[in-house]
């Protein structure tokens, strides 16, 4: 493996067993009965594992959406063309997308990073890491040759060095790309062994007839071109994308720097299940925000080993789930620094069960 | 019927056709493949109902924590002993509990009402609605008797309409009292028909044992009370409480006034029940926040024909759930009013399907 890679996997760090138990017997001295913020309770030890803390506050929250082009559009997978990734970058770049909108709400700051967009785009709030200029119709030939995809993933692990530095203390995977869900579904059928069927969805809202034309061509990329299934660099390149390596590089990039990156949707799982696969213990710094309306992503984060904290049919992507989650996950941090104890409030615990 | 009552019921107009129909309309134009917001795209249908427009905005948000003591807690149904309702009536007029802290974060404001604690509270922000001191034990009499029942219904009406005075644009139920996930169950089974065994949950947090026992305070109490199955405000003077009825008021008040109200978990559904049996028309103006861990939640939903948008297996009570539930609320408002459109972005919209 490329050696810059390996060296930030080597960084990632289990989560803090010892922040884990403060949070348990936190939570149980919070005036309410033991166990009744459910989920919540569950993902305050979470964080409290992955912060090093557990009282942990988030004041800069970073989405970065990677951008790209699919050459495997020429296959027709999508109901929208393939130039609305560039318009939709220049939405997403001028504040109007859904991602602003919520971001805006969840006092989140939106990056687009351009890893491989089919045309150049030129706008001053733009990060171009262009690693080419979109990925090859896999249906024909590898998406990306090795070294495309572990720029692609250096890309990823840069951007999270950068805005770790410059304060980012949570991240949020967004991504734009016409055809990415083709892409994911063939990561997540070569990954872990899943029928085309099975993993393949409507994305943007197919009709039954392109559905089955989807599956066959997510087929046909698979037969091609053989990926091989221990190898996650071997499969983002052969049938992945190159938003769909950025954000795996994104997510070990956040896990060695020690910092909670929250996965919007079906895209997104499919690079954490490639982040996975290249450095186990990165799993403990994924928060699953959602389970989208998209076929396949349930079936994706019972492989993460992840539960979503929400489940309302979202199939939007660019982030839009993730950052809606960040309101649980401030929920859970005031929780922890804010509510009363039983001792500090007067109040009785349970007298029996 | 009470007839103060009877003119309120009569103030609750049906959903605005014109607005949902401009909401979805809206819908269909914003940059995103159709319906890819999911249930945020139902709430924001019916939302548009609730509030006449399509892009409704909730400055001013309320949580009323209706209080109230409850005589069957000398059953030994409840994990808590029953100070603690009085315990935390306080520690929520600090700002200490947890519906405190996620109504900081929602930016709502608390308003504890007593509405039947058993002894006498004292705080200066306390709105003192007592009707009597506590419940009378339903498995050996009436909770309540039905000039009582109505008093507490009439208490939520007029808190309501004092808050709508006050600007409030959107209401949150919530509720303290140790043993009303009894009396909630108890309302269940009477305006629903469903058995006991069903509908009786662990609240707090009870055992086995105590669960069965809880099940039989239950069916005792129905079988001593026979409550009218046709009329609401005899089955929650039998089986019912005072929160329970003051909440049943508190929506019924919201839905006149044409101001949406979210409901918390199981004792905020007995009295969406409540007041949905009253006012048919009322349940256009009820948005379900989440389903509870509490037993029996999920069937109540059923049958108020509601979704919730949440399921974090929450069983806090006090609002906690409803308060989650504003920021995707805020998070509709904001979609509708500052996202793009197809042609306000240049995007190009879907091709085929």
């Amino acid at each position: 493996m490329n050696s810059a890679i390996e060296a930030v996997i080597g960084r990632i760090a289990p989560a803090d067993q010892e922040a884990i138990r403060r949070a348990e017997q936190r939570l149980d001295i919070l005036t309410k009965p033991p166990g009744s913020l459910g989920r919540l309770e569950t993902l305050a030890v979470r964080l409290a594992g992955i912060s090093k803390t557990e009282q942990p506050a988030y004041g800069k929250r970073t989405v970065v959406v990677m951008a790209a082009d699919h050459g495997v559009c020429s296959e027709g997978v999508s109901a929208f063309p393939q130039e609305v990734t560039v318009q939709m970058a220049y939405n997403i770049l001028g504040g109007g997308a859904g991602v602003n909108v919520l971001a805006r709400q969840a006092r989140a700051e939106v990056k687009l990073v351009d890893v491989g967009v089919g045309t150049d785009l030129s706008h001053p709030e733009l990060i171009d890491r262009k690693v080419r200029y979109g990925s090859g119709n896999m249906a024909q030939g590898p998406a990306m040759n090795r070294e495309e995809a572990e720029r692609a993933i250096l890309a990823g692990i840069s951007v999270a060095e950068e805005a770790v530095k410059s304060g980012t203390e949570i991240f949020i995977t967004g991504e734009m790309g016409i055809g990415n869900t083709t892409a994911s579904a063939a990561v997540l059928c070569a990954l872990e062994g899943i029928p085309a069927e099975t993993a393949v969805g409507r994305g943007t809202g197919i009709n039954d007839e392109r559905l089955h034309h989807k599956i066959d061509v997510v087929e046909r990329a698979l037969r091609l071109n053989v990926p091989d299934v221990g190898d996650a660099i071997d499969v983002l390149s052969k049938v992945g994308g190159l938003e769909i390596a950025g954000l795996a590089g994104l997510i070990l990039g956040a896990a060695a720097a020690g910092v909670p990156v929250v996965l919007d949707g079906f895209i997104s799982g499919a690079a954490a299940l490639a982040a996975k696969k290249l450095a186990p213990e990165s799993i403990h710094y994924m928060i699953a925000s959602h389970v989208s309306g998209e076929q396949g992503h349930k079936l994706m984060l019972e492989r993460l080993g992840l539960e979503a904290l929400l489940d309302l049919g979202l199939r939007l992507g660019e982030g839009t789930g993730g950052v809606l989650c960040l309101h649980l996950i401030e929920a859970v941090s005031r929780i922890m620094r804010e509510m009363a104890t039983f001792e500090s409030a007067g109040v009785s615990g349970a007298e029996s069960r």
